[in-house]
């Protein structure tokens, strides 16, 4: 017989809407003022309900990051059925897109301020350990894919993957720090270290 | 005659000893929990003088920020001696070095968590844009003096220079939020860029 834990175990309905709460809170207030008390106000149902679940903002975001790996590793940017190049590209299009939307900026500001937590948090730092090393290992995946498929270059595959993670998060982070620009710029000099580094020539 | 703006001209001794306590308070509390209290009780004089010059704990890191950006409009770490491609290894290796002392990684953890604040504030923003631009253009200059030195490539140097500075910040966050070995690996694989990209075939 499952033992209940009426702390840990929020209806997946509840989470969810509790998770959203936290989205709007944070995109409306930023980490640095944003409070449990903040969150509740977003929240549809009884804020009692966030106080139950959770015992501070930060125990409260760890879980909205984990809710968000969650939502990454059944996502399906990456469809396998094409060949490995393609599939590159489109998960580089995804992820740095030529003209980033108002939402997508939301998203990547709030994660840049979530983020900087682990500089000094070992909680923090163990989540973006976690996810970064999933991030990575898809990236490392597809281009083994298209060292298989005869596409890529046998190179080492895990470093590749870092450092096209370091860059899509270099870039990530200028475009909400300092730079509007910033992101088809170093969208077209992957291209171009892709292009010299990983692709097969063809000619 | 000039006039005295009490609250502004901190002598150029009791300014560099407040940055000095801004420091060490980053140090040990991280930007989160930073009070311009705490930056008062690192202070060697009265504290006084800090509450003084600084309304609030923003203000005086602005402040801070502006001191970093001075030092480095007067640091010589790339000898325009040399040649251009062994300048861009020199300055690559003075930023991603390969064992980074703990000194270095305060010095990121501090940077990253400051540089977050710019996601939500337009004067950190504003701070991070210009300091950006100081380095792109430093390295853009640099990749220009190697294309007429005839070492690089016709390449479009500021877009080089951006992705530069875009896997550098990419690299030095990863480190302090994530990856212990990530800053080799970019490092390796800007190498391999570089080469790709840059750098004049010898053969």
């Amino acid at each position: 017989m499952p033992v209940e834990d009426s702390r840990d175990t929020a209806s997946s309905e509840t989470r969810e809407a509790m998770m959203q709460a936290t989205y709007r809170a944070l995109q409306e207030h930023g980490y640095a003022d944003l409070t449990i008390q903040k969150i509740g106000d977003e929240f549809s149902k009884s804020k009692s309900l966030v106080y139950h679940h959770y015992d501070g903002k930060d125990e409260l975001l760890l879980d909205f990051l984990s809710h968000l790996l969650e939502q990454f590793e059944t996502d399906t940017i990456d469809d396998e059925g094409d060949a490995a190049d393609v599939r590159l590209e489109a998960v580089l299009d995804h992820l740095l897109p030529e003209a980033a939307e108002d939402d997508h900026l939301d998203f990547l500001r709030i994660m840049v301020e979530i983020r900087a937590q682990a500089a000094h948090s070992p909680a923090y730092r163990d989540h973006f350990t976690e996810s970064d090393r999933l991030f990575q290992d898809r990236f490392a995946d597809l281009i083994r894919d298209g060292i298989d498929e005869g596409v890529f270059r046998e190179v080492d595959a895990d470093r590749v993957a870092s450092f096209l993670l370091t860059a899509v998060n270099g870039a990530m982070g200028r475009r909400v720090t300092a730079d509007d620009e910033v992101i088809p710029a170093a969208r077209a000099e992957l291209d171009e270290y892709l292009e010299a580094r990983l692709l097969v020539d063809d000619g």
